[in-house]
Formats: C-alpha cells, sequence, structure tokens
C-alpha cells in the first residue's frame, strides 16, 4: 500500500478510536460531579470494555501493518504526519512491550490499593497498605524492566508522564531549586519571626455567593462557559471531553474563600490550553498536549503567576468584597498578603509557591529509591519523616499528614510527581518570556486578558503536541526550561512580601 | 464449536459492546442536562462512531458464525438463552437486511429534517418541511420493502418498536378505543356545559419548592437516589445508564404544579421498571424491557392509575400544600379534579387521560395511510385538520398546534405512536389484575408503594425480555391486551367526576 494511504488510513482509524476512547473524559466527570453512589460497579465494567476495546484496535495486526507502511513515506520531519507517527509508534512500541497480564495485575492491585489507602489514611496505620504498596512496586520494576532505560529503571516510568525526561536532568533541575528554597525559605521564616505574618482571612462565605463571583471572574477573564461548565467537587480537575466541552470543577470551603478561588484560576488554566488546541486535529495523537509539564506549567501560569499577582487583586477585590461582605474588614493588601502566604506546612495540596517545590522533591527523591531499589518500602515511613524534618524543620505528627497523604503511589503513578515543578519552571519561564513581548502587569491590571491568553495559543496551544515538551518550550521561549527563571520569580515575591 | 461453547462467547462479546453502547445513555442524559451549547458538534461525531463500531461487531463474520453455531444447541424454549438467541437473530437480520447506504442517507435526512422542522413549527410554515418529510418517508417506505411485511409496509416499522405487532390489531384496539372514547367525552362535554369544571389551579410555585416536593414524593414511593437523580430538563425523560444508575429528569413550570408532578411520576414508573430489570443480565438482550408499549404501561401506571388517584392525593396533598403553602387556597378536591380535567385540546402532550387516545388513534391513523401510500404528503395538514376535526370537533387554528408539534415523524419515527396507547391499554389491565391480589387503593392511601411496586417487580420487570410483549401480558394479567380493562377505567374516572 501507499504510505499516504496507508497514513489516511491509520488516522482515520486513531480518530474514530478516539472519539469512543474520549467519551470516558464525560464519565469521569460525571463520576466526580453527579453520578449516584450506586452506578460504581457496572461503570467499572465500562471503563474495563473500552480499554479493552481500545487496547485491542492498538494491538491489532491491522494497526501495526498501517503504521509499518505509513513510516515508509517520506513525511518532512516535524510535519503533523511524521508526528502523528512518532506518537502513535511510541504508544504502540510501550503497549505491546508490556504484557497484558502484568497490566492486569496492576490494575487489580492498585484498585484495591486505593481502597486499602483511604482506610490507612483515616486510620493513620500504615501497616494496612505497606504490602499492597511493596507488590505495587515489585510490578512497576517489572514494568520498567519490559519498558526498557538506560540508566536507572525510573526512568522508564518518567517517560510516561514526561516523555523524554531522565531522572539525571530532574536531580540537577531540583537541586538547583532545593538550596535556593530552603535560602529564601530562611529569610521568610526570619522575616515571619520579626512579625511579617499575613492576617488570616476568617469569616464564613456562602457558597453561593462565592460561586457567584467564581462565575462572574471567569466571564471576565474569557473562559467560554458555552465551551465549558463550573461544577463542584472534592478534588478539583478540568477536562477536556471535545473540543466545545471543555469542563473544569471546584470546591468551595466555607471558612476560607481563597482556596476554591485558586482552584478554579488553576484549572482554568488547564481548560484554556485544552481549548486553544487545533479543534482540527482532535483524535489525532498531535491534537493534545505533548506533556504533564506542560499542561501543568498553563494551569499554575493563571493560577499564581497571574492570580497571584497584585495586579488582578486590584482589579477583582472589590467586585470579590460586592459578593463576599464580609471582606469589607480586609483591605485589598490584608488579602493579596494572605494569597501569597509562605510557610512549612505537612500537606503538597495546601502549601505555598514557594515550599511546594520541596514538597515534589521530596516525593521525587523517595520514590526513585523505591523504584530504584534504594529503599525498601518497610523503611518508608522513617525516610519520609526524617527527609521531611531535614528539608522543612519539622516533623509529620501523623502519617496521614506525611506519606500517606497523597494517592499517586497506591494507585500506580511513580514518576508523576516532578512534573508539577517542571509545570512551575516553564511557568515562570513564560512569564520572563511573555513580559518581553507585551506589559504583563498592565494587561492583568487592565483585564486584558485576552492578550495574555492569545500569546499563549500562539506560543504553546496551538501547537499541540507537534514538538516534544522540551522542544515545545524552547521554541516558545528560546531556551530549554531553565530553574533560574522560577527561583527569580520566587525570590521577586519574597522580597515584595517578606522583606 | 460447540454450541454452548459458542454461545457464551457470543454473549461475552454482545456484554462487552453493552458495555460500551450503554454509555450512549450518559451521553443522552448530560446533552438533555448539562452539556455546553458547543459540544454539540463533536457530541455527534462521538455518537457515530459508537453506532458504526456496534454496527461493524454486529455484521461481523465472527458474530454471525457464533449465533450460528449457538443456534444449533438445544436450548430449551423459553429459556434465558433460547431468548437471547431469538433477540439477537432478529437484531442481526434486522440490521443486514437494510443496506447501510439507506441506513446512512436517513440519518442524515432526518437530522437534517429535524432542525428544518424547528423552524417550520416556529413559524408556522409547513412548506418548509414537507419536502423532507415527503423524502422521509420515501426512504422509510424503502426500509420497509427491505425488512419485508405480510400485509402492509407499515406492519415493517411498526415492529421495529413493538415487536409482534400488526397494524390490523392495532386498527382493531383502537376501532374500541375510539367509539367508546367519544361516547365518554360526550358525556364529560355535557357535564361541563351544566357547570361541571375544575377550578383552574393558579399561583405562583416556585420551582425550588416543586423540587423539594418532588425529591420528597420520590422518597415516600421508594426511588432510590443513591441509584438515580432526578434534574430539569425541556422534555423529561427518563434513562437507565447501567443497573444501579437509572435517572430521571422533570420540568417546573413557575404558574403550573400539576405538569411537573406527573412527569416526575411518569419518569419514575420508566425508572421502576429499568430498576426491576435483572441486574446480572445487564448487557443481555433479555436483560431489557420487551417493547416501548410494556415500558410505557409502568409510566402510566405510576403517572395516572396511582398519582391520579384520590387516595394518592389523601396522602400527599397535605404536603405539597406545606412545600406551597399558595395551595391553601384550594381544597383537596379542587386539585384532584383540576388533575383529572378532561377536555378536546390540540397538544398530544397536554392531553388528558381520556382524549389522549384520541390524539394517538389520530395520529396512527395518519402515518399508517403516508406509509402505505394512500395520502400523499402534500395532503397531510389538510388531513389533519379535517380527520382532528372530524374527532374532536375543532380544528387546530395553526399548524404548530396540528401536524407539526411533535418530532416524531421528522425525526422518523413511524410506528412509533400506536406504543403509548398500547401503554395505557396494558396499564389498566394490570390495574384490574393487581386489585385481585391487594387493595390497590389502600396500599396508595398507606403509602404502602413497597408492596405495589414488588407486585410489579414480580409480574413484569424481573422477566426482562424473556418473553414477547404480549405474552407478558398474557403472563403476568392472564390474558392478552385487552382495551375493555382501559375502557372500564375511564369510565369510573368519567363516573367519579362527570356526573
Amino acid at each position: 500500500m501507499d504510505p499516504r494511504k496507508a497514513y489516511d488510513e491509520l488516522i482515520q482509524k486513531v480518530r474514530n478510536l478516539h472519539y469512543i476512547t474520549s467519551v470516558r473524559s464525560l464519565m469521569v466527570w460525571d463520576q466526580r460531579t453527579y453520578m449516584p453512589k450506586k452506578a460504581a460497579k457496572f461503570r467499572g465494567r465500562q471503563y474495563a470494555a473500552i480499554a479493552e476495546y481500545a487496547h485491542s484496535v492498538i494491538t491489532s495486526r491491522e494497526f501495526v501493518s498501517l503504521l509499518e507502511e505509513a513510516e515508509r513515506g517520506d513525511f518532512p520531519p516535524g510535519s503533523r504526519e511524521a508526528m502523528n507517527l512518532y506518537w502513535l509508534r511510541r504508544t504502540y512500541d510501550r503497549t505491546v512491550k508490556v504484557p497484558v497480564a502484568l497490566r492486569l495485575d496492576l490494575i487489580r492491585k492498585t484498585t484495591e490499593t486505593e481502597v486499602v489507602w483511604r482506610e490507612a489514611k483515616e486510620k493513620d496505620d500504615p501497616s494496612l497498605v505497606l504490602p499492597g504498596l511493596g507488590e505495587i512496586i515489585r510490578l512497576k520494576r517489572e514494568m520498567a524492566e519490559y519498558l526498557g532505560y538506560e540508566t536507572e529503571p525510573y526512568d522508564a516510568l518518567l517517560d510516561d508522564y514526561e516523555p523524554g525526561l531522565r531522572a539525571k536532568r530532574v536531580e540537577e533541575v531540583f537541586s538547583y531549586i532545593r538550596s535556593r528554597t530552603v535560602d529564601l525559605l530562611r529569610k521568610v521564616m526570619d522575616a515571619r519571626e520579626s512579625g511579617k505574618v499575613p492576617k488570616r482571612i476568617e469569616g464564613r462565605f456562602p457558597v453561593i455567593d462565592q460561586r457567584r463571583f467564581h462565575i462572574f471572574m471567569l466571564r471576565k477573564i474569557g473562559y467560554d462557559l458555552e465551551a465549558g461548565r463550573l461544577d463542584e467537587t472534592t478534588h478539583p480537575f478540568a477536562v477536556r471531553i471535545t473540543p466545545g466541552d471543555v469542563r473544569i470543577t471546584t470546591r468551595y470551603k466555607e471558612d476560607d474563600v481563597l482556596d476554591g478561588i485558586f482552584s478554579t484560576l488553576h484549572e482554568m488554566g488547564h481548560a484554556f490550553y485544552n481549548m486553544g488546541l487545533p479543534e482540527e486535529w482532535f483524535g489525532e495523537p498531535v491534537g493534545n498536549a505533548p506533556s504533564l509539564a506542560v499542561h501543568e506549567s498553563q494551569s499554575r501560569f493563571w493560577e499564581n503567576v497571574v492570580g497571584r499577582s497584585r495586579e488582578f487583586w486590584m482589579g477583582f477585590y472589590p467586585f470579590l468584597q460586592a459578593f463576599l461582605p464580609t471582606l469589607y474588614d480586609y483591605s485589598l493588601e490584608d488579602f493579596l498578603f494572605a494569597a501569597n502566604d509562605m510557610k512549612p506546612s505537612f500537606i503538597r495540596i495546601e502549601a505555598d509557591e514557594l515550599t511546594y517545590n520541596l514538597h515534589i522533591i521530596l516525593r521525587f527523591e523517595i520514590e526513585r529509591d523505591l523504584i530504584n531499589g534504594k529503599i525498601e518500602v518497610k523503611d518508608l515511613p522513617d525516610a519520609w519523616n526524617s527527609r521531611f524534618k531535614e528539608m522543612f524543620g519539622i516533623e509529620p505528627p501523623t502519617h496521614r499528614e506525611g506519606f500517606l497523604q497523597d494517592i499517586h503511589w497506591y494507585s500506580g503513578s511513580f514518576g508523576y510527581f516532578p512534573t508539577y515543578t517542571f509545570g512551575n519552571v516553564i511557568a515562570a519561564q513564560i512569564r520572563a518570556r511573555i513580559m518581553e513581548d507585551m506589559d504583563l502587569p498592565s494587561a492583568v491590571y487592565d483585564w486584558d486578558f485576552a492578550s495574555i491568553l492569545s500569546w499563549l495559543r500562539e506560543k504553546i496551544h496551538s501547537h499541540g503536541a507537534l514538538y516534544l515538551p522540551e522542544d515545545l518550550v524552547k521554541k516558545a521561549t528560546g531556551e530549554d526550561p531553565n530553574p533560574m527563571y522560577l527561583m527569580e520569580y520566587l525570590q521577586e515575591k519574597v522580597d515584595l512580601f517578606y522583606s
């Protein structure tokens, strides 16, 4: 068959498959918002049936022979066709390398262990979950062997989330971030000791009024509510069901007005990316973001760079006060400082911009050691606590506030955590670059979010997965991911609030 | 291959397919409740991809050879296996008989015509939609030829909705209902002229209070909100996504408290049926209801037989008044009479229990003539108006209130309408039968809905599609569907309120 024809047929197949698998996003959205409790059992079978179907298509003889045939074509390097074939080859290879039995074992084990983890966390009892976690790690190591790696097993898993990234590189970036963060944190703690501590924003903030403000804010920033929704959930997320249907969720705490706002801004950032991916590529590999870190850079950009800036709140705070009159008791400065509160804490998802990366670095070091066999599962609780103390100067009083806090490992996600901090790195780098093209603070103050968004669309979103993650960052900013910008940005923040 | 093995493999295939196709129910629910507007375009492609996949499975060589092999087995007639094979054979035959091109033409034409129909209805302009409708009828006739029939083309289409039912039989049943209904309606009209007219229930009924009452009512009747939901929509519906996930929707009119209540009760009846189908048969053909009419019998039973009865409101009216204090201006008798208001009207979905069947009979006669070529599309507007006048004594002032009111024909549903009245027939027959086993009015008055529901579960729901529709009715009630019970029931109603 002619390679062009094979390519077209292959892409048609892949698109049709994606039209079906993308329905899972609706199922996930439903499951976490409105799904009745007793739906869980058969919902699991529905997911499994779709997964099985997708697996059968990708591993079919027809699929691989179309792929091979198409690969014989001379599509220009970097073209949409060439990149689609690159991603399809990658998916195919990674799919066939791992035996189905191992995949099923992992699904079974992680499904079981997630349940046990919830109990262990509630009862603060590591012994319940350590055996299951040990099994998962054993299976993940086995998977790494099947997938293959050059220097260490952990790399094979990391590559799942961040194509091309290696532990060695993460280590370099993180050691730079770590040492500078520790310095900055010392400065912050000194300032705090001398009385520079934000006032706690207290009061009762009715959910309905919070929701009204969130909708107002989303509209003003330019989130299209005819192509999305804002619903409530326990763990906020953004989900792209199709182009034209990119939904976000948030949560409202009646005693904490900040939490929900930054959740919404974070998920809105993800949604903007999803809404900016080329519609006509939907269903093709190039129609997606190239990696989690790049995706996270967009959420962090809107949540932190834009959303925690003075200019943002100069514009929005008067409205927030009008929606939630309790806030007339707090000045703009009070509010802004509270939104930029920095201090050591135990829980990653509640951490501030500065200490957040330390939480990630801790997890990276531990999970790398677990996968590479440098530490045993039985030593995990102690390893966590001692390393935490070394890094933060405090020790978690419970395991619930320690190694049991995140679901990731218990659901089999090893290699995921670093992408959060790489997202921060890229977001700060984009900030530095965008400021060469426009006056970012003024644009934010003037509610000219359209200009910011169109910059991001042009430089990032519109390329989909036409480039590998690092190449995209380089193309957009002129440089490989460089943690210097993140540390400069954080330095500015610390100077602004704690000096 | 051994027939038993072939059967098992076939059923596994069918179940897995159903786990995927059943996700469409979630998509439909979403589309009619929360889906953002701009999702429509790609949602269409998702439906199409699933439909195409289902079609490819059912028409695959593997499917038919498993089916043929399994049919060689000696499964006892009427067994779960035998009935599954019966339904699968039926689906397979009906699928392969009709050329794919014709199916695609129909999908294209009806999708187009539905849009035009909305405009035609709004502008009250038949000329916009008659050409499209003519095309649809031509295609449906062609389809009937492919499907085959014994006496008239219409039968082939009717059989799609009501397996085994023929136009001749519908005609008999309907002519009986028609003549008796006309007599009863005359009696009602005489009583109305002498002043027996219900007071209109007027006032402003806040949506939120209506919703609270609906939830209260559903709970008391026994609808499991952990296995379902109640949401708001324009055209209420019930949908079974999986066992354990059977959702209903309703609508609230601020100036009409009755409309929403009976919508909710109607959809609840459908939901009870869906919830009562054997869970372990989910994904197999026998795991469904055998026909639309049987399904409709359950919704009509709860909406009308139970929901419009005096005993029901003796229990619920004081609560309804407490939720909606405006109703303290109306006595139980006022309310009950308003809920049983009977009079000629133009709109089917607003019609009362008595005249409703006349609306259906009109549509049956016309659609049968259209498909069998007895009347031309161009004569439809006049035919509708003159037959309507003959039946109801009044003529629709607009086509919007005439032949343009229902979407069915414009979306290609010919043969669907009769199932509504057959649902009424079966509901009344069940009522007659259940009253031999229990004191139905007392059970309703005592809120002993569990007893009623368990009777329905045992006699109807739990059998799924193990019997053909008429056989199921016969098994449950001891008799073939017999319209006498419906007319006796309506006679009682008329005597109660209009004598």
